[in-house]
């Protein structure tokens, strides 16, 4: 019982690039003279597929061409892998399972679990995606359940449930997952073979590609799982146990990001400040240090040491680094605005007497300036820096630090950030690449004045204290936590600093308002990372921006009664 | 046997906003002394829901608290209301329908249709969306069949068939649908009963709100269903049977995005081409004039016809306009590029000797003039021009002309524009009102100068005819057509000019070479009205960007062998 798990990542409809990686990997067991090899769910085609069979159906007719191919190069060694079968009703296509033996497709699994298949005189059930949750313990009728699947972060919860299961069943378990990203999506990986007591006894790499195999007839170690998601049941501002496993999700969504749409290169705007250092110290570890450019953008705005902080921070990590003002197209684009906006009045005459505008102009000569890069440098895509905390409160400039074409933190909150950044200065190989200033400055845009102290205006003096900000968020995602409930809760900030019950119910009000005016930022996001079960990323959490009107704090029966009487 | 049919146009989660209106028509058709009044699916919560109640379940709470309320103001008129049931299985909740009637919910339907429901001793068997389709003919035990959808243009070929059902069924079959735009959806509307012969006998509007009522023990008069979807079989350039829904369903969505959004204004460029210009027209009918700003933003390339055009139209249509010059933040523009780009050259020496830069720094100054605008005055958008034709070839700027907060044009493609800037000269109450010579011009951005001709580039010649390029998009989109497939047919353009063989192959490749690398400008598209059945718009098709890399010609046998065998 000599078993292969090959947790590939493949590239989304490429099927000679996956075909290719799945003939290496079978040749691979062959050569072993291993008795089976398994693949994940969606193996030959990627996933997610979205609705491109549905659209070009011919790509499931190419998906069963290449599965032929792998079937005449398989010998003696079954080969366990997932493609997908034409269907009109399902979406365009079922998920199915193909056993690939001496030259041929021996057996084709649908259903979400198969009849056992005899291998070697062995007996395997196979379940696809979580079938293996819904089975009748009855059923049963196999001394091995594999479970092919193709899961991402999204549901890393749902694997830790695997060896309960091994338990109850008292079967051996072979999980094997997809690995790697696709656009906002990276897969668990993980792949493992849990034993009739429930116990580990092979586990591939989290995220990326790998190969594992294994002797179910001979005495196996015990493997502790280690990088696996932790549920958190309350909030903590202690994110250390998180701090790996989100380091990893973003390098792997990073690299295959660019590898897959064959990019080399990133740009960014360096602020000193927290957001555009972590996104720096990510990419380079993505990317290599020689495909990163970090620019200095400073405006009359920018402090000494946010300038020198960055040129710092790029100098440590080795990256590329050059600096250049954006006064000059600040001046021009608030001169010609103003000539505009005059002859815009006389029609309009309500305008704003104070507006966001000269921020934003900042934001976007920035952010003109990295598509520039993309637009003159080869194989280079500028990056957008918001974080998850600034989403909620639409708190990023269109156009500006939304823009780019891809957004490596999106689903990362901000006190999530400052523990990252002192991790990534301990963990790292080199350590304390970011200055400690830029960990200690406190978060602000830098692209106004605050009327109040003549200083830049503090983003939290905008918004709330980020502590506050980001346990609302948490709440919500994880708890569905309504106004009321946050209403009564007690938050840690409270613990902590004594707020009156006012200050507190001001800050929920604005983080309704503001989330709810946000809504269309969330829209136009580019592509980003999802870290874990919950975000707001337009691939899994859709809300109609016209539902911007929602009254969160509920009204009561005698108001409804009133209201429909009139 | 008195019906009354509300097709209501509801706000997404804004239960008062909703319940007002149901009150409203409750009322009515109790003062009309009415037997019943139906309601949509989803009447008190709007649709689509998206995840909003698995994140808030609150909402689900507050619906029932409204739906309670409603209850309340009942008497002998029965009420049919779609509503929601919290449920933990199905995302969150269940769509169903309620039977309000003398101050109480009498009672609920879900599973998709009910046992029939004696009212005024006339049973009446309810569908909930499309379990009409599904249903078996022996178990309508029920003369009056009632069917409460949600249903979007994008299932309007669905409608047609009730019809069809009635004639089977020999039943009366009374449909309530829901009518208005969210974001990207346009719910169909055009509510009707239909007799036990498959005729209408009384019909609301298309896609707006409308009441309509009518007596079963009357006899009716027959009304043909004009408005409805046109499936074509064929793809041909003669779009005048679709004109006027096309209009409809996008002046509808215009005017509830905004409506619902709180916005009133719309800021515009118009260049003189046909999409700003075709997009003026639509704002203008949708926000009324007054509310719509034009801008003309010429660059030295801008002709002066093309400046003179858009005056024009403005004048026209009576908007407001101005103009700016891009002059002054190009050069500033270009020239701080310039530094930049000789600082980055040293450390990337591969710099394009013909870029796109120069372009795109036209068309963001632009974008950045229009949110200009709209952070400087209330309560005003910045409108994104795009095509669906040059979406699908990437032919748009990101931050330029792509960027804005809604995209009334994104889902029509150029020649179907043509047909439909002809269309709206003819059969607007103000004719002609777009100058001729926008319908006469060839498209083109005029952002560079082609260096064959020394004049501005033309569209057409650094992509493909448009012609051409429409039938490619609708071939794949509506036959679901593969590459081979188009290599065979024989196109509209090509019985109209010869063209060799390698031409034809040259745009084929093109076009899937474009569209593979537009995939990342697709996930970005600001909020955009859906047209029919299919379309890029991400709300309704998911391709990964990472996906860009499909080889849509397909391999054969032969080679697949050669790859896996090395």
């Amino acid at each position: 019982m000599a078993i292969g798990l090959a947790q590939i990542n493949p590239v989304i409809g490429n099927f000679e690039y996956n075909a290719k990686i799945i003939a290496k990997y079978i040749k691979k067991a062959t050569d072993m003279n291993l008795d089976i090899i398994i693949f994940p769910e969606f193996a030959l085609t990627g996933f997610p597929l979205g609705n491109i069979i549905e659209r070009h159906p011919i790509l499931a007719e190419e998906n069963l061409k290449w599965l032929k191919g792998l079937a005449k190069i398989t010998k003696g060694t079954a080969a366990v892998v997932g493609f997908i079968e034409p269907s009109k009703a399902k979406q365009g296509y079922n998920s199915s399972i193909a056993i690939l033996k001496n030259g041929k497709i021996e057996q084709i699994v649908n259903d979400n679990y198969s009849e056992p298949i005899e291998i070697k005189g062995q007996k395997y059930k196979i379940f696809i995606d979580d079938g293996i949750f819904d089975c009748d313990i009855k059923e049963l009728n196999s001394d091995i359940i594999v479970n092919c699947s193709a899961n991402s972060v999204t549901f890393a919860n749902d694997i830790n449930l695997l060896q309960d299961k091994a338990r109850e069943y008292k079967k051996t378990i072979i999980y094997v997952n997809q690995a790697g990203g696709n656009d906002n999506f990276v897969s668990e990986g993980t792949s493992r073979v849990i034993n009739n007591n429930g116990q580990i006894i092979a586990q591939a790499k989290s995220f990326d590609e790998d190969f594992v195999s294994v002797d179910l007839n001979k005495e196996n170690n015990i493997i502790k799982l280690t990088t696996s998601a932790v549920a958190k049941k309350e909030f903590s501002l202690d994110y250390e146990d998180e701090l790996e496993r989100t380091y990893n999700i973003i390098v792997q969504g990073i690299k295959d990001y660019f590898a897959k749409c064959g990019i080399k290169r990133a740009v960014l705007g360096l602020s000193g400040g927290l957001d555009s250092t972590v996104c720096a110290v990510l990419l380079a570890d993505a990317l290599g240090k020689e495909n990163v450019f970090g620019i200095s953008m400073p405006s009359k705005l920018t402090s000494d040491e946010s300038k020198s902080d960055a040129k710092e921070l790029a100098n440590n990590l080795g990256i590329h680094f050059a600096e250049a003002t954006i006064k000059p197209i600040v001046d021009t684009t608030t001169d010609c605005f103003s000539r505009l906006f005059e002859n815009i009045e006389k029609d309009w005459n309500d305008r704003y007497t104070k507006s966001f505008t000269p921020d934003n102009i900042q934001a976007r000569a920035r952010a003109t300036y990295l598509w520039g890069v993309s637009n003159e440098f080869p194989s280079c895509i500028p990056i957008a820096t918001s974080d998850k905390s600034e989403a909620y409160m639409g708190y990023a400039t269109i156009n500006g630090d939304m823009s780019g074409g891809f957004a490596p933190i999106a689903d990362v909150t901000k006190t999530k950030l400052f523990a990252l950044a002192r991790w990534l200065n301990k963990n790292r190989p080199q350590k304390n690449a970011i200055p400690e200033s830029i960990i200690l400055k406190k978060p602000g845009a830098e692209l106004a004045i605050d009327p109040n102290t003549g200083k830049t205006l503090n983003a939290e003096d905008a918004l709330m204290p980020y502590e506050f900000l980001d346990e609302i968020i948490w709440r919500i995602e994880n708890k569905q936590e309504s106004y009321n409930d946050l209403v009564n809760a007690t938050f840690i900030y409270e613990k902590k600093n004594n707020i009156s019950k006012e200050q507190k119910l001001e800050w929920l009000d604005k983080f309704y308002r503001r989330m709810s005016s946000a809504l269309y930022k969330w829209a136009i996001m580019p592509p980003a990372v999802i870290t874990g079960e919950h975000s707001i990323n337009k691939a899994v959490y859709s809300q109609a921006i016209t539902s911007g009107k929602i009254n969160y704090k509920g009204s009561d029966e005698s108001y409804i009664d009133r209201v429909l009487a009139d």
